[in-house]
Parts: structure tokens; sequence; C-alpha cells
């Protein structure tokens, strides 16, 4: 099933259910009333949710409506929980080659995540609106998962039960912010400004085979300014799978519903898949040249992730944003 | 006006008010079922609460009850954003005297400060469950405060006005995890479990004036099995007031209605105040005689964080827990 939130001027917004080729839609408010409110009762929710997608598939659905990304807020506009993995180790080691460390060996069997701020999350064709493009603008293209209650202690084979739907994100990133904020060792945060999300969020079965062992087999593709930058596989070179970070997240503590987990940003050991983020290239340049010649986003830019399935069509709909310059709040 | 959430069984509680006294409480059911809803409209929802709140002080609460902390979870059971600094550079500065590194002057004027996790809060009376001892698991005695919608961008003087209300946080810290997290570069994860809120949250003119330039001029109580460990005066020492803090917070990103920031753990330089965290008591320990004595917690260990008015009164009433050892999830 396809679910997404649509604007309707509240701050969660209003689920609806959209159909398998995303072209039409339907409220779900004799249901759920917000995409929290399923997650809180998914057990209850979710088969009456299904069923309204049968119907809405079938052309049988009785107030249906054109379904209008534009129209979309992120499947969760704000949630109560978003950690980000970073799976593609691949991806950091290219990043420490660049600056001449090297990566602990560690890395590759004891997950790297962060919690990221998750109280204004960005709709799919909404503007990124930041203020200084010297802080070093770039987008991550990055798959995520949302939980039910996942208990702590919970092993990955507990863990994959949890798993109720899948996004796409484009985590934003202020490359120029990190060097500074990791040096104080605190991790990520002024450097994490608010993350998008695809306009439909999809329940596992929607991958049909290309859900494998807690991992999407299939191409993320990243389009800047028109251009396809990237088209790296997401299984492939997916060091920890989802089952595997969420029960590193739930060790010491309980995932709550609604919880996200992001995969970090897609990245493949073949160069020729092309990045889904500018630092990898730019860490590319760098260990080939000696310096870094593609520059970060502009205001006016545009990026597109989007993933398509074996017969081309798209799955979750496409994040499709543009980079627009933010204006100091007003005074009060 | 003092304010609490009541458990009814259900994931966000429901709002009461409490009288100044902490004796009565009245549900708010009338005008805003939970905490989280009243903080999304405050300026329409805060008069109608303090009304409620005057009748009850007065005595003339039609459906008043006999307030009991043992029924409150935290105010806000869970939050679209927990971010906590560490406003006590002292408390920094002796962290890392302990293991002989100096601290960046930098830490001086510009804030430390961490995304927490926030989709399972803990009740002030409820207990701290966690699974292993080796963890090495601390208490961190906070103060925290709760805004509106505060724009990206926001200067400390507009982040003050966006200051709604105030609270005691135990910020459970699991010391041992600490270390080789901070080492991989992304910040406090799994060294970071749920944390614990006081009964009631106030409004800031329920200090009167011991709530001065975005500070709380009053002591912070410790009690650890039964024995007053500290009482350091959260507004000596505070190098960044809570406006400075937000306005860190919202420099790349808006921060919504009901976004929590603390403190950091309250620490005084006069040490005789005694010690708010036992990390603090042990970092002395180690700089005193080269090693430190005072193991962490223990299970059935307690924990009472509280502040007290020029009079003597509970503020916010205590949080008041004991330790338990977890259990593993059940198979499933």
């Amino acid at each position: 099933m396809k679910l997404a939130t649509l604007k309707d001027g509240s701050r969660d917004g209003q689920l609806a259910v959209v159909s398998r080729d995303l072209k039409t839609a339907h409220l779900a408010d004799g249901i759920a009333l917000t995409m929290q409110r399923a997650l809180d009762d998914w057990s209850f929710i979710a088969p009456q949710l299904e069923q309204l997608y049968e119907q809405l598939n079938e052309g049988k659905a009785r107030r249906s409506f054109d379904f209008d990304p534009k129209r979309c807020m992120a499947p969760l506009p704000r949630a109560f929980q978003w950690a980000d993995g970073s799976a593609y180790v691949n991806h950091v080691e290219l990043v420490r080659k660049a600056r001449n460390a090297d990566m602990p060996e560690s890395f590759w069997h004891d997950p790297l995540m962060y919690q990221g701020g998750s109280d204004d999350f960005i709709g799919p064709m909404d503007d990124i609106v930041l203020a200084s493009e010297e802080w070093g603008i770039d987008f991550e293209g990055e798959i995520a998962v949302i939980t039910d209650d996942v208990p702590m202690g919970s092993t990955p084979a507990q863990a994959a039960s949890h798993i109720k739907l899948l996004m796409l994100v484009n985590d934003v990133s202020l490359r120029n912010l990190i060097p500074a904020e990791l040096a104080k060792g605190f991790g990520f945060f002024q450097s994490k400004p608010a993350s998008s999300f695809s306009p439909v969020a999809v329940t596992p079965d929607e991958l049909g085979s290309s859900w494998q062992d807690g991992k999407v087999d299939l191409s993320l593709r990243t389009t800047w300014n028109g251009a396809l930058v990237g088209q790296p596989n997401a299984g492939t070179d997916m060091v920890f799978s989802f089952p595997q970070l969420i029960a590193h997240l739930a060790k010491t503590r309980n995932a709550r519903a609604g919880s996200i987990i992001g995969s970090g940003t897609v990245s493949n050991k073949d160069s020729a898949k092309g990045y889904t983020c500018i630092a990898e290239k730019r860490c590319l340049e760098m260990i080939a040249n000696g310096e870094a010649k593609t520059p970060f986003m502009k205001f006016g830019d545009t990026i597109r992730i989007e993933m398509l399935d074996a017969n081309g069509k798209s799955i979750f709909g496409a994040i499709n944003q543009q980079l627009v310059q933010a204006t100091a709040p007003k005074a009060r």
C-alpha cells in the first residue's frame, strides 16, 4: 500500500491512500486522520487502509481524486524520532581517504548513527530554504523506514518485524559547518537542517522481491539541475541492513511508533554509478587530482531523487525541490 | 501557571492544570486534550488554561481533585524536538581536565548542543529501566524550556519571547558508552537513553524574579539514595542563557512548537555546592587523587531532583525515580 500526507493547513496534514500507479488518491478520514495516528495503532488501522487501497487500485473507491505530489507534506510532517545511519561504509571510507585519514576497522561492524531533528520536515516539492550558500549546501539521497513500537534490546530479527513503511529522503547537509561541529565532539547539529521526504511512504510488500534481507535492491536516481548524477543500487554495498540499524538504535531505549530510521547516503564502490551527494564527488576529485572542483549547491539549483521499479515505474514519487534563500525573521 | 500530563493509557496522556501549591489539579479537557495541542496553538489556548489555573488556586474550580505526581507522565510524553545544551562550561572543563585534555577556548562562546531522542520520555516517578550496570549509569540534573514556533535565524532576543514553559530533567547518561561513541565522531547516541521530566511544567512568571536574563536563579537539589549530593545555583556559571541556546538551535532551521531545549548538567565552579551528576564527582576525585572512587548507579538506587523557591516550596514537583534492570524483549 502507498500512503501520503496532504496539506490542509494543519501541522500534521491529512492522511491519504494513493494508488499503486500514483495517479489517484483517497482521503483516509474515515480510518485515521493522520499518519502518526495510523502508526500509533498500526495493527488495527493498516488492514482498513489496505482495503481502501485495493478499492482505489480497482477504480472502485467512491471519492477518489487525482494525486498531486505538490499537495504533499512529508509522509510524517513531524516525527518523534529521526535517527540516521551511515550504512554505506564505502562513503565514509571515501570521505576519510580524501582528507588522508584512516577509517577505524570497527566501522565495518559497528554502525554509525546520529539523532536528527524531526520537528519540521519538508514536503517532496517544497523549497529547501536556507540562509547562506557559504554553508556548503549539499543533498544526500537516502532510503528510510518507519517502525511501530520497537522494545529496547530487540535483536535485528525482532526489529525486522517492526518495519511498516519505506520512504526516500533528501538529508540536506551543510558541509562547511561539519568540520567545526564534529571537532566539538557532540556530533552533527547545525550542519543537519530539515530533511525532505518522498511524496508517498510504501509498505515493504510494494517492493516485491526487491525488498531483500532488510535492504532495497533497486537504483536510487539523483538528478541535479536536470542532469542524472547518480544511480547506485541501494542494496549493493549497504553494510548494515535496516533491521541491524534499528537494533542499534534500540540497544539502550525503546523506539516508539513513527520512528524514522535512515540508511545514510546511498553509495556504491563502483564509482561509475555516480553520486547521491556532492561531497562524495568532491572526495573522488580530491583523491584523483588533489583538489575538489564540483561546487556545492547554489540558490536556484534543483534536486530530484527517485526510485524506479523493474518496469521503470516510480515507486515513491519524486523528491523534486528547488534551493531558495531564506530571509531573516521579522522583528517582534 | 503549572501544567501536567496525566496517565490515561494513551501515548500522549491528558493535559491537566495543577495548583501553585501542587495540591490539586483539574483536567483541561474542555480546553486542550494534550500538552502538544496546547503548544500547537499556545496564544489561543494559554489564556484559557490561565483562567482555569486562577480558579483552581482560589478553590473555585468545579471538578478539581488531589494532584498525585505518581499519575504523571512527562509533561510532553513524546516530543518532536529535544535538543540538549551544555551551558555550564565549568562541567565540560572539569571532564576534560580529568583526562588531561585542554578545552578549546571557543567552548566559552560557541554552545555545545546535541540532538536527543524524544519519542519515549519517562514520567517523574516512573522507573529508569536499563539492561546493564556495566554501561556506567549516571543521572544529570538539568533545567529545560519548551518553546512555541521559533523561526530559523532568530536572534537570542527574538528567541526569548518563544519560551513558554520550564521543567526539570534527569538526562540519564551511560558514561561507559560515551568514549567509544564520541570517538566515532557522530556524537552521543546509545549513551543517551530516555530522559525523565518533572511532574509539572511551569510558565516563566511562576519563577518571579528568579527568572532573570533567560536563566533560573535558584538551587537545583539532587538527592541520591536519600543523601543530598548537590545544590548548585542554576543561574550561576550558566555561560549560555536559554535564549542563546535556542538561537543556536534555530541558526539553520525552524524549531517548531513543543521543542524542548535543555541546559546541560547544572554545575557551579564552587565545588562545595556538590554535584548533579556522578561523572562530575568522579572528575573531581580524579583530579585530586588520580582515581575516581564514587561508583555509578546500581540497580535499586533512587534519584530525586527538585527545585525549591525562596520560601522552600517545590516549584516543579520532584523527579523521584528508582533504577531497575530491564528484561530482554519477548520473542515474536
